[in-house]
């Protein structure tokens, strides 16, 4: 059985190659050929802490996947990650155990950063080059890695974070991967971008209507559970087209969820991004739409990301 | 992160510090401190195959565990196991994987073997010297080896199979272990023994009421899904004493389902293993009775399984 650590998998990843193992999966689910038993879930009240399981299998796929992830706040008092994790690969053929990948939850942030980057490329205006990242976290830098990767050279970001020094740090380490600016002003940053990537785990919307021009698209990142809202409302209800990793998921718990359950929005509005990856015609409507695409993570793109690692493991 | 292979964990398994762990498990589940979410499953219908997953913590425990057990039935035309596993060790204090256990199945099949013990141990006359077993498999061997370990030197072990070269050979490999006979009589064997243990992947009862006489104990393994069973229904029905490792898992899937279904015994007859553990009064009641334990397999079993593992590694 294999066993590779965090830097053994960073040094066997090949972004193009896993956008488009992430992409194959969002259309994959669109088509049903996943098979994605309900989530695995233990709590510990003590801690106020959790452990999820997710699992499944892409039809046709040699392998299939276990991730376990665990998020334990009260470690942070302790200098420990309050989020962990590592995914097991099996043979969908025999059953064996093939790989222990021990990421330590790297794989889902740079697959959650993947999947935001596919959305921007897929949904944003093609003359879009300014991109506002909001937030100071680990998404904020894995989104730029990603957008970076997957779009080019053109780009410039620019990165407002609650916490300036935060936002100066991903700066200074990104600055070998893309232009960045970070601000002070997130207004000012919305109202200029072409692209905005919201990265916070904030329960306001930060992100007003107001500031938000004809033609901007919106990748909404950090609203995953419920109580979470990155943008306002009213912005989530003027869009021209909505989008979800998948819909059912993001109307029940994801940033367009509070507009759903006002009844501001229709879940018939929501176009998967696996059928927009299908089908040219389900993307952006026109130069001026306002597009809102809202992620909240498949276990689809863990599976696809457990097999790549393995596959380039076997490469090397 | 620990990884421990099979024969690493085989060497440090021992039998009455495993089965002590075993008996608390079963004590910790009666007294509701165990947190078991729903068995996670996956299934490959092109294979015939599936995929298991328990997990669950037992209060207090510093570890929790998840077991991941896969089954390939057209894995023996390729020479392979049909069933294969492993268990994750997690810290229940701060969400860190701990430990791989790539065992293979093997704690599964020890603790299965351990749980029969326990119940025999418990359950069978204190006179009892005559075991017979009743199959050729995995679970006759690992029955044998955990009669042995937990009840002592004087015992004689009769074991019948379908298959005499089999019984045969498990006579040769535990003959350090244990004084065993091989026998072609299946009525004869259960006809003197003291207690039987059925450990058959059998779909029609083998083990038949007019053969038992009064103060006989019997551990039923085998029957653990729908539509097995080794036990006649007329014999769970006349039982004096009904036990199960889990009454309701057992009244729904396990020997004491057809009995049930049939509405020959009540739901209210059966002891949970763990009560009987608890409290002297809920055992045998007399010596002229018949009791009958009937055994699935609990996840609390490999949660316990799992930590006493570790600590013996840590203090190895």
């Amino acid at each position: 059985m294999l066993i590779l650590t965090r830097p053994e998998i960073e040094a066997l990843l090949d972004y193009p190659v896993a956008a488009l193992a992430i992409e194959n999966a969002y259309r994959a689910v669109s088509q049903g050929r996943v098979n994605l038993p309900p989530v695995g879930h233990i709590t510990f009240p003590e801690h106020d802490a959790d452990c999820h399981i997710k699992y499944g299998h892409i039809s046709g796929d040699p392998v299939f996947a276990i991730k376990v992830a665990t998020g334990f706040p009260g470690n942070a008092a302790k200098g420990l990650p309050t989020g962990n994790g590592l995914v097991l690969v099996l043979s969908a053929d025999t059953g064996e155990a093939l790989a222990l990948l021990h990421d330590e939850m790297m794989l889902t942030d740079i697959r959650t950063g993947l999947g935001g980057a596919i959305a921007t490329r897929l949904l944003a205006r093609k003359d879009g080059k300014h991109i506002a990242v909001i937030g100071g976290g680990v998404q904020a830098r894995r989104q730029i890695e990603a957008h970076a990767a997957l779009m080019g050279d053109g780009l410039s970001f620019h990165l407002w974070a609650r916490s300036r020094e935060q936002a100066e740090h991903i700066a200074r380490d990104l600055a070998q991967t893309a232009r960045i600016t970070v601000s002070d002003n997130l207004e000012q940053v919305c109202r200029m971008a072409d692209v905005i990537v919201t990265t916070t785990g904030a329960t306001a919307p930060l992100v007003l209507n107001d500031w938000i021009k004809p033609g901007t698209h919106i990748t909404a990142i950090g609203a995953d559970a419920p109580g979470k809202q990155e943008l306002e409302t009213a912005l989530v209800a003027r869009a021209d087209a909505l989008f979800a990793d998948l819909s059912a998921q993001c109307l029940d718990h994801g940033e367009l969820s509070t507009a759903a359950k006002a009844g501001m929005i229709q879940p018939t509005h929501v176009t998967d991004l696996g059928d927009a990856l299908l089908d040219p015609d389900k993307g952006r409507p026109n130069d001026a739409a306002i597009t809102i695409a809202d992620l909240t993570g498949l276990a689809a793109q863990d599976i696809a990301m457990a097999r790549i690692i393995l596959e380039a493991h076997e490469r090397a």
